[in-house]
């Protein structure tokens, strides 16, 4: 159950409510976030919740039987916008273009890359400083200062930075340069990480687990909501299973359904999502088709040379093509 | 090794070629199917194919180091077309569609389906007779009563036939009144079944196993092929993973890739795809996007009272969205 | 729900009882097998099945909400005997040992394995002659000569033969010179070869299909079954999953599940369950512990030269140590 | 490459073998754990290792195509011994019994299951203090509070403490009052947590991830042993499938499989393994068959009321039996 409450509630109205919850058999749990005050009741019993809806204080009362609640689209229907300023806004009607390079490398590779986006119109960039990597001897990224050279660059540009945390102790050092904070499929369920994210206001995007259901991801992207966080998106990259002819295999089906699901706006991974370069298009064009509302992709200057992903990279001539094609499948999409 | 052999070839030239393939350490199948006559020959040894390529008889000599080789892209460029008669031709460049219910059911359900699909211009209808199901409790078709119904309305509509079979038995009357013999997932590796249908010219479709990988088959499609039947198309239907939200996974990656490793029309069923009625459209467009060559989906009068999959089955209106959508979505492909 | 008839009865008095059970709101299935005859009635009423019971020719009544009926433990709780004569018997108890190379090469072979085993007192004898290869260039086995030529040996020893039948059309002939039957993993779904199978009274193993859930394997079973066959068994012999390190994953846990699930025999099959020779030893053991009533592994005096699953085959020495450890792991287990 | 170092070698001799093993072309990592330096070379050239073995300071070379090395069994034949004091020590050739609780609930809890285990002269008992939980809303745990609590109670009977961490800040105080710090399935692959795990002298008991490869948990253990922490063990406790007939599918082969493939030990968890009460004890019993070096399991004095994982935990009556049977099991293993 989850009671909105109204915003300039006295302490004494919210003590009221929560008491009035936990009378009626349910554990109250206090959520305040940028944007509204919640208290989420969690129990079994069926109530007549208008009991709630006429106190003092409350605006609104939903009943949500999910295991996740804040996140659910039963509550909310109106699609959660994430505004990056200068006109850079992640929202259902728009479809948000996110690409770079797997890591960053150098202040050259950072340049290229910038141009190329701004060439084509791309706003946000990806790329990595902090590298989840399977092996303890690979290239691990150049860190908060490959984060704050990329910054420097990416502004004169007006470009925002889309980046990965791995750990609770990055995130103070990464909100100050980057404009959305991105978690891996590796720590998708590291709540400790999705519990520090809660506590900050900046945009998170929350990939899916290497084998993560979408009951799961909801779940998780419950944990930063109900932490205080509601800037939030999802991603689709990929999921694990037995056939070997590509690397992962991207989860269309999650599109539709999660769009169902979560008023949260839902990104595609198409790099990850098939781990070969040559059919990066393919998946990102039926991605758009099937509903996503934006796409985040991997392309580097010469994919050969990539410290990493390198097979799965777009060069700027692809991905020039990708991005004029993705336009014109979501012009299509919108005419339906 | 693939060694084609001229129309005219002799009975004597056909020994030398075949005494001279063993002699090299390979071992020799004859194929001969309704296009062409081969030699296949099965070894690990590097050989200058060139002492082949010059023997009378030879038409051309290939060198195809996947499992399976007929229906290999490396040997055959040019993809396969399938040719119906009355003009329906499947085959890349054009789109497919094939609609239809799952099971059929009566008379005035045939004709109902008929006329829905003669009025927006679909020229395949699907229909199981002989329908594989978990339960021996549950209904388990019309059988051949129901196909000759069937063919008879169909063929006043000039409206081609898909069906599947079941067993290698069933195959000379369903070659009487079908256009299409489908192979359901769970028969996807009967190989007996397999090899029979390599005896027969009529086109074939076959569909992905339940948790087939894609070498697998191809390797399926290789049977039939070798068995002398080139007419041959596969089918993506989506595969069992871990997740629970939905029936199946669509393996979206699956089209690319068929599309690059084979010769053969690559077919999306978004119906049992997803197994969601609300979320087949976004799944077929998204498979249009992704390079399918056609489409086979369930649509039915009234889906609430279809004897079987009545929970993913469109009705006519959502049929006509699709179709409309469809069109309109391959079109954009095709200008790209 | 489950009528068990008396021998005896009449066929007016089985028309009342169908009548009766349809009136009720059910849809009612005849099975007579070996053993039995049963009146099968499909829906989800809830009745009071004292107003069956009370009926002339009704010697039993049983409610099993499962999708599977008559190999439910829920109907049946007395475990199933399989008696291939000779005092081989197949039962909870008991621990059936069989053994073989995945095929049938020749009769020097045939005959160093029935040495092998009856030096070590398996009585029964596992091999191929009808061989599902998934590609079409492979051998496929000796065919009927190989089982006759194998029959004739086997007897002599007074051990029985296990086999895989692929279609309907082979189970004449291999009824005739095999004492169980068995469907292999890419059959398990084969509905037409079980309903055939169905008609026999012969033996039959039923292996789990290549990713198979409990659930349906015990589907596949009530095929058998409800066609007229009681005398089956089932097979662990792992699963697809995305692990590569071996080839299979052994389902452990199916065990103790199946066991609680019917009163079928429950075999395990250690050789395909890993994949890998050196591990099949361990795979073995843990499944005896875990409650198997027997297992089926590939043997051969040279795997290194046997014509398939040399891999995963042991060699004699290998396998007369397996048998014993085999027996003191089972004396442990029932010393619990 | 492995170069391991003499203890007392001089930092000259060590700057020389890395200029020496750089100048080959391989990229170094310089490892000091508790009982010995290394330098790792990475890269792909075939060397001949004599050139580096002659050197001063070099103690021994090993070649280890792995991806993993230090903890690979190509390179240390001897098995891993982990001694956690008061005769406590997990290691080949003995079987570690670790039992408790999911969750820390209470001091009357901490003392009912030391009882249980004292009584039945298991050692290390395991118990959650901070609790990863799908949902955000669930209990948590009791903290640093409910570990000092249980320290002191398990002091006084000598018994050694697993418990769960989930965040690099915790790792300090946990350090304090754990024998074992346990690395949970959801955080495998937190490569900062195995980072920090690497620079402590406390053993890690690493879980497979959900759906993680045997190869990438192999690489896990890399990351703490390299990061200076020798003091490792690997934990099997079922994979994510399709199958929902149980909670997991636990992996049998993986026993074998990690045994050949790592000198450390691994250790079973039946209770996550099959997720099912009933069937704790077949899976305990076949992973002991299998070659498990331990075992890790859920007990409670009244799982019913359990804060969490109720359904798969044992009762202290089954406990006892089950550790007698294993005791049993594993002499019969040893006999073998």
């Amino acid at each position: 159950m989850i009671i909105q409450l109204e915003q300039g509630i006295s302490s004494q109205e919210a003590n009221k409510i929560r008491d009035k919850v936990n009378s009626l058999g349910f554990k109250t749990t206090d959520v305040i976030t940028q944007r509204c005050k919640y208290i989420i009741g969690i129990g079994k019993k069926e109530i007549d919740i208008r009991q709630l809806g006429g106190m003092a204080g409350v605006s609104d009362v939903h009943r949500v039987s999910d295991a996740y609640k804040l996140v659910s689209r039963k509550w909310r229907v109106k699609p959660t916008e994430i505004d990056l300023g200068d006109g850079v806004v992640i929202r259902e009607g728009d479809f948000a273009m996110m690409a770079g390079p797997c890591s960053i490398e150098s202040e050259e590779q950072i340049v290229q890359v910038l141009e190329h986006l701004n060439a084509n119109g791309v706003r946000i960039m990806r790329g990595g400083v902090y590298k989840p990597r399977s092996s303890p001897y690979s290239f691990r990224g150049l860190g908060i200062d490959g984060l704050k050279l990329w910054h420097e660059h990416a502004q004169t540009y007006g470009i925002k930075i889309i980046t990965e945390v791995m750990q609770s102790s990055q995130i103070e050092d990464l909100c100050k340069y980057a404009d959305i904070l991105q978690v891996g499929a590796r720590n998708s369920q590291n709540f400790n990480l999705l519990d520090a994210l809660g506590e900050v206001d900046k945009p998170v995007l929350l990939k899916r687990g290497i084998s993560g259901s979408l009951s799961e991801l909801l779940q998780c992207a419950e944990y930063v909501f109900s932490g205080g966080n509601e800037k939030l998106m999802l991603c689709e990259r990929g999921i694990r299973t037995y056939e070997t002819a590509y690397r992962n295999t991207f989860d269309l089906n999650a599109i539709p359904i999660l769009k169902e699901k979560t008023h949260l706006p839902v990104i595609a991974d198409p790099s990850h999502g098939i781990g070969v370069r040559a059919y990066v298009e393919p998946v990102a064009l039926a991605a758009v088709m099937a509903g996503a509302d934006g796409m985040i992709y991997e392309t580097h200057c010469t994919p050969e040379k990539a410290f990493s992903d390198g097979q799965q990279t777009l060069d700027f001539r692809e991905s020039e093509a990708l991005i004029k094609k993705t336009r014109a499948t979501f012009e299509l999409r919108k005419s339906f």
